[in-house]
């Protein structure tokens, strides 16, 4: 039976929410992942480090069973100061910017992209050696969100050329375009956005467990982000941006963003990768690259995936939460094995 | 307080469904338009005479308590024999081209758009003065199909240069220029084409009630269509494609196609006219366009707007019917008097 080892798999961009949700989700990362960057967020967000370690434990705890590497985000303010920085910066691998109400929970994000808004807290990172995470959407129409953006990366990456800026869950042919204009601008790219475009989300049916947030683009978008992953681009990582929503959230009318994919991820990236004869470099999109764009070394955890077929459950459930994974009920090509 | 009299309105596309459906949206048409242009694309589609007939009684059934003409269309098919058409002609205002499983209903639809695969029935069609009324998709990118048609509308306009050929329910920018481009080429646009772009759709929370087919386009393709609408564009109808579905359908994962107007259409219309200082053409748009271009005289039927406030039903039900309407819960500042 075909065979194939990922070493020290890393989920770049995870949302793990909090309680029960965090329970049921949890253990479906830490399970395959070594490490995961786990984004802040919550309600409130995690701004303090006492919120930061509180929430890194109850990782840990809904975790316990798996060697499993929680690294932690501070949620984006600009007025944070050097020595808070300085105090936490061990503990957290990157700080997340959102703009304001761009997404889930990010309604305490920032109101302006102005780099001298963002100046003073961008310095004492860039000083400190600490990573900006960016949700880069402006609030235009749906489909230029993030083309939109681009200035604004530039911007930042021009005005900060020793902080490194990570352009996440990116969707767009002008986002990758972008990656090689900056050296110290990067990117993360979800599961989704390699597999999926509008159509797939509003082209037939309506489907709601393909709603995310940036939504699927168009065709040479995907093709562009495809293409890119499979090369192994140094400058590429894989962030699932797997972002649970409980089932009965995402099956209403006014649906929520996000798509469920961490327990499918590394099965459908093989797939993935075999299918178009790129598997030499899923290594270097599922783990390399970030450790040499975070300088950091992961615990060793070998994952064998074996060319045998996996019925996705149809939704995935603890206590009271639901959540339905993508491809739910669907068979795929590879499973985990054991 | 302010009025407007509308006279005569009419509905150049509508789906008025069969059975309990057919009970409960009726008359939520008949109680204002004085006719309106009837889709046929029930299960199994309507294309002979006796089903098209049946189906006129039933509306007019449904309809009873009011003055209203249900203007009855075929379903197009390739194999229609011109004295099949010849015979059936008095009977139908249009006969209605779908490709095959572009929308609702449609499985059975044309599998070519290829000109000589349609010329038989288009042939018959011109010489009958049978108008051509056109869903036109390809199945290509949910954001370009109607672009993409745009050569097939030509290919179609300058084949048949006697036949008058409808597009229905336009939603970009390329279709009103087409307008301008053939003599025999018209044109239908919704209420919700002339307010919404994805946007409102998929820029937020996903909204099903206002998932469509097409879909909603972009802020300039929306620009484009309400300049058009608002002039009194001579070749341009007002047709609601208003398009029930039960709400288990649309509030459910997978939801349907379609947004539910006819009770609100007309309140609405006269805000947006009154907002742009355009109510002059207001009757050019819902009728007296649709009446030259159809060479149809409907009865007389005046409505009066009143501007006063009209809370829109959170749902309407017949039975075991139930329908949400667009705006369902807000506040419109027009009603209808009576």
């Amino acid at each position: 039976m075909q065979e194939f080892l990922i070493d020290s798999a890393l989920d770049m961009h995870l949302h793990l929410r909090d309680g029960d949700m965090l329970k049921l989700v949890g253990p479906l990362t830490s399970k395959t992942f070594s490490a995961a960057l786990v984004m802040p967020n919550l309600v409130p967000p995690v701004t303090t480090k006492e919120a930061l370690l509180a929430y890194k434990e109850r990782i840990l705890e809904a975790c316990k069973e798996d060697e499993f590497d929680p690294k932690m985000t501070l949620f984006f303010k600009n007025d944070y100061s050097y020595e808070f920085l300085k105090d936490v910066k061990d503990e957290i691998i990157a700080i997340k910017l959102y703009p304001a109400g761009i997404t889930t929970n990010s309604e305490t994000g920032v109101a302006s992209m102005d780099v001298e808004v963002l100046r003073p807290t961008l310095e004492s990172m860039s000083k400190l050696g600490i990573p900006l995470c960016i949700h880069g959407e402006t609030n235009g129409f749906v489909m230029d969100r993030e083309k939109e953006f681009m200035p604004i990366y530039e911007s930042i990456a021009s005005s900060f050329p020793d902080l490194k800026v990570i352009m996440e869950h990116i969707t767009t042919k002008d986002a990758v375009e972008m990656l090689d204009k900056y050296d110290n601008l990067y990117a993360t790219v979800t599961l989704h956005h390699l597999l999926i475009t509008l159509d797939d989300v509003a082209g037939g049916m309506l489907n709601p467990h393909l709603f995310c947030k940036p939504i699927a683009k168009r065709p040479e978008d995907r093709s562009a982000l495809l293409k890119a992953a499979l090369s192994g681009h140094s400058k590429l990582m894989f962030g699932s941006d797997s972002a649970p929503h409980p089932k009965h959230k995402k099956e209403c009318c006014g649906c929520a963003a996000g798509v469920f994919t961490s327990p499918i991820a590394l099965q459908v990236l093989v797939e993935l990768f075999e299918k178009n004869k790129k598997l030499e470099n899923l290594n270097s999109f599922v783990s390399l690259n970030a450790q040499k764009i975070y300088n950091y070394k992961p615990k060793e955890k070998k994952i064998k995936l074996i060319k045998k077929e996996f019925i996705v459950p149809a939704e995935y459930s603890y206590e009271n939460e639901k959540v339905v994974p993508m491809f739910a009920g669907e068979s795929l090509a590879w499973s985990i094995e054991g």
